[in-house]
């Protein structure tokens, strides 16, 4: 299994995004998402994300939230367990990223972008939610196939889990 | 690195506690502890968490509230990703179980107990704390030499760590 953290850095209404464009074997190329990696020895998801963000924009953290925790199932592999992160405040000045081109995005806008479909779930409960939640994700492949909030299944309506 | 689940179930006052006396060889080898136990394969804290309680207790979890991340660190272990829980409602009756004695134990009573220094802490912030916590335990052998809370290190004032 796998442990990773993802965070979205706030600033006037936009996120700082990662268009995942620069790396061939990227199981999220061409996507857009937030910024973060894998834990290394002995990291809490407090000293992984402080980390990850500082190596992939140059930016201390100096003020953020922990949302959530992401299950993620793909296929027939173990999960991966995300802590979902924001922030609103930092110091230092944006760099160049290795992992993708990064920019910042209107968040009206950013439902407009190429994501994965649980993306969409998660952007949304950082919207409209203040508690912190637990949501698990199925993927077969690039389908989301099935998606529980808190341990209860989620509905899809429209084409669009209901959260 | 190891993922688990910790919950305390809660009745009338009191704490369903587990004292671990029945296995040889185990690192909670006569402390009290909660229910609770390591990830299965695909799952999400949810499932985890309902599937330890049933089996270590017999009881059908029905309510519960995650309430907490902790990350173990032990002397050069990996670390361990505890998601803890507590619940108040469940079906079903209690059963024997085979890692340790349950009991329900009074909360102003627990503190007496022999357990691990950490526990006391999330213990507290279980009491006292409404909102998600991720707390950071760093052991040297029986040791507690270190504690963080949400990034921030706390500070040990008359032998107890302050939250």
């Amino acid at each position: 299994m796998e442990l990773t953290t993802l965070c979205y850095l706030e600033e006037d209404g936009k996120y700082l995004m990662m268009h995942r464009i620069k790396k061939k074997e990227d199981i999220n190329q061409g996507k857009w998402i937030g910024v973060g990696g894998h834990f290394e020895f002995q990291e809490s998801p407090e000293e992984c994300i402080c980390r990850e963000v500082l190596e992939e924009t140059g930016l201390h953290l100096l003020d953020y939230q922990y949302r959530g925790l992401v299950t993620f199932v793909y296929n027939d592999h173990d999960a991966e367990y995300m802590s979902l992160f924001t922030a609103t405040k930092w110091r230092g000045s944006l760099t160049d990223c290795e992992e993708g081109v990064l920019e910042w995005i209107p968040k009206d806008e950013i439902e407009k972008l190429n994501l994965w479909a649980g993306d969409r779930i998660f952007l949304k409960l950082l919207a409209h939610r203040n508690s912190f939640f637990s949501l698990k994700l199925v993927y077969q492949d690039d389908d989301l196939t099935g998606a529980w909030l808190d341990g209860e299944k989620l509905v899809m309506r429209d084409g669009m889990y209901e959260v």
